[in-house]
């Protein structure tokens, strides 16, 4: 079995510490960074809420927003067409069936 | 865009609905009886809880009784290599320093 | 610190291992029924994906399924409303507007 | 029912536009940042793997930096035991048996 690396620098028990040591301070680094981003996603989204904003719609609509168009109206369309043959559709479309 | 399924029996939309009636009740059942057993498993654990017993190492023991032995020794050998190399091993080894 | 249990038959290290095997053992049979039944919801899918079914647009309708209706048309209305703000709505209703 | 917010700018539907689109940018700006970072860990550890580093044991390394150390112990302790009790502990103790 071959524990480690290929550096030229080797330490403890074969080891190059340094380089070791430099990966898990990077990841914890930006670990800690993306970590501090989903604690403001999380604030603007209190925020929205405290403002009477309904938070599941805003992500449904962050959602939409990433989707390519013509994709999600093809998904809509075959929603609405399943749904329409298990007889689920009035919840859509009330007024012009 | 073909929307739907290769049956004979086409139905509301084009859609075979007694073949999508059965996957989506099938799915439904399954899935009724999925969450079922994740109660119980909550169940046990609670059980366990209350009995006085750690869950966590529970956990544990019931994650390192699914690994491969060997593998698991070769895991815990590079990991107290690593920890060792970065001086963090006092944790496993009091006696021997 | 106190490891274990309230058990009155202790055994290796003040552990009532028959207690503890017990605990382990049901878990361990519910986890494999439960893996067994998510195992069959894939087959279900696999087998309506090669029947030509959307399996996306069915996960939908068993999701919509399980929510209460009004309260998911309350939902839908919200979402129209915020996407008509923004601008966003002739995907859903090109017809009519 | 009421949609929407507390604003005194109310728009299409009596919702406030400019209010609803900060607070969607800010969402989205704030999530791409945060998947950046998640890109930037992967290479590191990417990079990690590709010096001969095994990640596994990187990401644990990490994941123990950030407990509590006499938690960590403790919970090593009572893991311990329960091994011992069920006769799997030879693992880790090969030596004093």
């Amino acid at each position: 079995m071959t524990i480690g690396h290929n550096s030229k620098k080797p330490r403890a028990g074969g080891v190059a510490v340094d380089q070791l040591k430099s990966i898990i301070a990077r990841v914890e680094k930006l670990t800690e960074e993306k970590e501090s981003l989903a604690a403001d996603i999380r604030d603007v989204f209190a925020e929205a809420k405290g403002g009477g904003w309904d938070v599941k719609a805003i992500r449904s609509i962050i959602k939409i927003r990433k989707q390519d168009a013509s994709e999600r109206e093809e998904q809509e369309t075959v929603l609405e067409t399943y749904m329409n043959a298990l007889g689920m559709l009035p919840l859509f479309e009330e007024d012009d069936e």
